[in-house]
Order: structure tokens, then C-alpha cells, then sequence
């Protein structure tokens, strides 16, 4: 194994007596080669493991059967369901997601985006929002189909699949105010996590025009906000803020680290202290009390992204913009 | 929006007023070109989002930008911080990984390995074991510098860093026979799970040697087990169990879903009932009780696999088998 020499289909050809072009000819699916031929030429096929150099077909055909997915992070567990929504659906039509990593990061993405379309993609899904002008101008001029996901985006680059971040940010305000609650915190809050900044204006917004405050944190969060940090956001919050009635985390996890941090300083949830979170993730679920958060369609905008790429690869237009919507579940924390 | 044509070469040439072989040497950076040219060239290659073909570079050179990475889960978050690590080892480097997922199944990372390696990547890294004949066949046959990661497999295909799952069962073994416990729950095993598997089988026996018993759940998780999913299956144990002094979970994830089990049970931790996890993820150390766990060196893992790929492309020859090794973090939950 020290000196590792690709295998080529002359090598499979030797293995098999048979000419290149009857390898070739089995492996393209193409020409006439007899059903005895082709059984032995693909048993040496596997039992080489010799992989078919798809570059010089590519050149010809420029599809790939890799859809391209642009994710900002793996921490954040909010993306796990979408890309098997992704996974699921792109299977069964014989495609295979790959994805890359953005770290909330517009350089990282463009360098990203730029590497992955250089291998022809059948099609590309990343986040709607954070691009820079360089991305979007590459995503407009790559002529692949490109679904833009989590938010609707107006304009999109292509197409768009999600929900309106703005809209959830508004339906917690309303919920927490119908309940009461005037004094309300937000943890989780980077400049760069655009989704989370939308629901916070349409958080503040509603709360605002409903006699409330909201108390944002000092805005040096590490992205994604984890368990870990929304019991420590949580604990410094409350220290700045006494006297807050409810707090709003920027995801599920974070909330379930602020309950964490409620059950050891022995704060009843919800007559101390309400939690919100956002995501709809099983985890909150699980807590000893069921959180209250916004179920955000993971897995449909999954399958729903990588459907819209496959029917425009099949000639179908499907529609631009598909709003999945959100529903607000109320749990035992609020 | 509605046509989408992919832009070409020639349209660049066309919009920079200059030919086609000047572009095609601004973008390989071979041949002379004025440096005015060269700028104008590569502003309009900026506006235009032009991305250069790399198929035909591709197969003279049979080298991409591109590390392959197979990861059996998005949702088990002991990958996160090894494709971190990977990650910011290969970004050094001009070098992006792109991720696929297997779901534990053989015949999928068969599929994904095989569509993946047809791009010709730089390298590929991934899980130590769970492959099929076929996809050993596939990487020893491809040529490429191969790591296999998390296990330390003896034989490896090409590579291999990770740690030694089984030597892990024991370490935890040693702990809980030495804190004077005797009747051990397991939750979380699935015969996918094979690292699981391995700590598993090596907790048995030290349980075994030292006098104690090791109860296991019925074989039905769903992988990988989640907050939620070792909230109920610890639930479901101890209902088949009634008399156990400490269970181990797959994870850590699971652990702390166990202990949320705890906290609505009333039951104290570790007085009732002694908790222990797998990774090292920061969220078990932000739960009431810390939790006893081993910590991977995961980030580690990651950087020491891509660092691996990188040194054998420089024509380096790395140690074969890189044992990081782990420790046992004793929280306050056994």
C-alpha cells in the first residue's frame, strides 16, 4: 500500500481478456456486448474496484450526479433534517447530495461555491441569505438549477423553498404577549446568522408595538449558539436583567442549555422564567418541560429543494418561490 | 431567470474585448499576458461570475481541490468537530472537504464512495470500519491517499487515526467497578453502530472479569440515538431492569436525555442512578450534574487525518496508524 498506482481500464481489460472498448462499452451501458461478456467484464469490475473516470463524459455531458448543498454549519442541528430531507429525496432518483461547510462565512461560501460548480453539479441548494456579490454572480451564470433555502428569498437567484423568518419572530411576540409576558430577553445573536437576526426584528417589532421591552445580549456570541452557550448566555442575561419574564433563544438547543442553567439556579419554568425556542428539534421535546418553539418544516424544505432541482433537470418549471410556512407549538415553558 | 444558460468562455472573451486564449490564460495563469490585460480580464471574470471548467484540467492533471469526507451521521455530533478539524486543516491548504453521508449503511457509503471517487478527489477520509468488499476493492484500486478515522483499523486500507473503541468499553469499566458498581445498563446499541459495538463488547468484559453484570436494551434503536431517543430507551431499561447502580450510553448526546429521564423522575443522580456518556461534547458538561464521560480527541482526529492527505500529496509519507488515544473525564454523575 506504499505505492498506490491507479488501476485503468487497461488493467480491467488484461484482468478480463477482453479489448478496452468491450470494457468501455459495459461500463457506458452503450454498444453491443453478449450478456456472458458483460456479466465477467462487471464481476472484474467489482472485484478490482476500478471506478469509471467520469471527467472526460462529464466534458461531454456536463452533469454530474452530485447535487452541490451549502450548509452554514454541522453544529447548528437545525440543517441535520434538511439535508436528509435532501438525502432521501435525491436517493431515490439516483443522485447523491454532497456538502460543503460555510461556517456562516460569505468569503468561505464564495471559495466554496466556486469549488464545487467547477465540477459541474447537477444542481446547487444553499441558504437564501449572506452571499457575496461575487457568489451570486457565479450562481446566476453557472446555468445549473439553484434552490435558494430556510428563508423565501424576494428576488431568488433561481428558486427559493422556506419560510418567512420575520413572520416566526412576529408569532412568538404575539404568543408571549397574549400571555403576559412584557419583560423578554433574546439569547443567541450574531451578526452573521441572518435567519436569527430576521426573527429578532420580528420579535422586536410586535413586542414593541405591544408595550413591551426586548433585551438583546451584547452581540459576541460564537456561532451556533450551543447548549453549552445558552446556559451561559442565559446565566449572564439574567444578571444584566434581573427582571426579565421571558427569554427567546435563537434555536432549540440553546434553550434547552437555558433550562440547564434554570433547573441548577433552581428557577421554576415557567412562573420564574419562560423559554421560547425555534426549531422544532426533538431535543426540546425531551426536556422536563416540553419547550415551547416554532416548527420550522426541516425535512420538507429538504425534499422539497432537491425535488425542484430534479424536475427542472427533467424540463419542469417548478414554481419560484414555495413558502412552507411555520407553526408555533406551545409547550410547558411558556 | 426562466432560461438559464450556463456562461461560457467565449462570452467572457466577448464582454472583455479580448480572445478567447487570452481569458483561458488569465484563468490557468500560464502564458503571457500584459498585467492590464490580465486585470480586465479577471474584473470582468468577477462581475460576469464566470467559473472556469475544471473537467478538461482535470484529466491531465487527475487533481482536485476537493477532499472527500463519509461521514456515517449528520446527527451524531461527534463528527461535527472532526469535519471542523478536517476542515480548517484542508482550508490552509487551498483545499475544501466536501461531506457525504452514509446513514450507517454499507450500500450507500458503496454508492457515495464510488460517485465521489469518479470526481477524482484529492483524498478521501473516512469511518475505520462498516465498509462492503466492493468499496475496499474501489479504494485500494483508486490510487488516492485514504484515512480512515475514529478507529485505529489494523489492517488499514491505506491510513488510519482514531482510537481504540474497544480499549474505551474497558477504561469505562475500570471506573465504574472501581466506584463500586455492579449492575450496568447499556442504552443505545445498534449492530450498525460498530465503534459502538467495539466500546460495548469491551465494557462487557471488564464488567464481566469484575464480577458485575451488563444489562443491554433489545436491539431496535434507531441510529444514532438522539437526546430524545435516551430519554426513552433509559425510561424502557430501567422498567426491565428495575435493580441497575449505573447505566452507559452510546453517547452523549443520549446521556443527557437520560439524565432529563432523572430530573422528571425524580431519581438522583448519581445516588439512585450513576450516568456515563461517549465524546466529550461540551453539552454534557453543561448539564446539572457533569457528566462522566470519555473524551475522543475529535477536532484532533480530523486535523491529524487531512494534515495525512496533505503530506502524502506533497509526496510525504505519513505513520500508517496514528493512535490518538482518549481519557476518561469523571464529571459528577457517577
Amino acid at each position: 500500500m506504499t505505492d498506490r498506482m491507479r488501476l485503468t481500464l487497461k488493467d480491467v481489460a488484461a484482468a478480463a481478456a477482453v479489448s478496452e472498448m468491450t470494457v468501455s462499452r459495459v461500463l457506458s451501458g452503450r454498444g453491443t456486448v453478449s450478456v456472458r461478456t458483460r456479466e465477467r467484464v462487471q464481476a472484474v469490475v467489482d472485484e478490482m474496484g476500478y471506478v469509471r473516470n467520469r471527467l472526460a463524459g462529464s466534458l461531454a455531458s456536463a452533469r454530474s450526479d452530485q447535487v452541490a448543498v451549502v450548509i452554514p454549519s454541522l453544529v447548528n442541528a437545525i440543517f441535520d433534517e434538511v439535508v436528509d430531507g435532501i438525502a432521501a429525496e435525491l436517493h431515490g432518483a439516483g443522485y447523491n447530495p454532497v456538502v460543503g461547510i460555510s461556517d456562516y462565512d460569505e468569503a468561505r461560501e464564495e471559495a466554496l461555491v466556486r469549488s464545487m460548480m467547477a465540477w459541474r453539479p447537477a444542481g446547487i441548494i444553499l441558504p437564501a441569505i449572506g452571499h457575496t456579490a461575487r457568489t451570486r454572480a457565479m450562481l446566476r451564470a453557472g446555468g445549473l438549477p439553484i434552490v435558494e433555502i430556510m428563508n423565501v428569498a424576494r428576488p431568488a437567484i433561481d428558486m427559493s423553498v422556506g419560510l418567512h423568518q420575520g413572520q416566526v419572530g412576529m408569532a412568538l411576540g404575539q404568543h408571549l404577549l397574549a400571555r403576559r409576558y412584557r419583560r423578554i430577553g433574546w439569547v443567541g445573536l450574531d451578526p452573521r446568522d441572518l435567519s436569527a437576526l430576521a426573527r429578532f426584528d420580528g420579535l422586536q417589532k410586535t413586542i414593541a408595538e405591544g408595550g413591551g421591552v426586548l433585551f438583546s445580549p451584547e452581540a459576541r456570541t460564537h456561532l451556533p449558539i450551543t447548549f453549552q452557550g445558552g446556559r451561559d448566555e442565559l446565566a449572564d442575561l439574567m444578571a444584566r436583567h434581573p427582571v426579565m419574564d421571558a427569554v427567546v433563544f435563537a434555536n432549540d438547543t440553546a434553550a434547552a442549555g437555558g433550562m440547564m442553567h434554570c433547573i441548577s439556579a433552581d428557577l421554576k419554568v415557567p412562573d420564574d422564567i419562560a423559554l421560547a425556542g425555534f426549531g422544532g428539534l426533538s431535543s426540546g421535546q425531551a426536556l422536563p418541560k416540553r419547550l415551547t418553539t416554532v416548527h420550522a418544516p426541516r425535512r420538507d424544505i429538504g425534499q422539497v429543494a432537491a425535488r425542484s432541482i430534479l424536475r427542472r433537470i427533467d424540463g419542469d418549471r417548478p414554481r419560484m418561490i414555495q413558502d412552507l410556512g411555520f407553526d408555533i407549538v406551545i409547550g410547558e415553558s411558556t
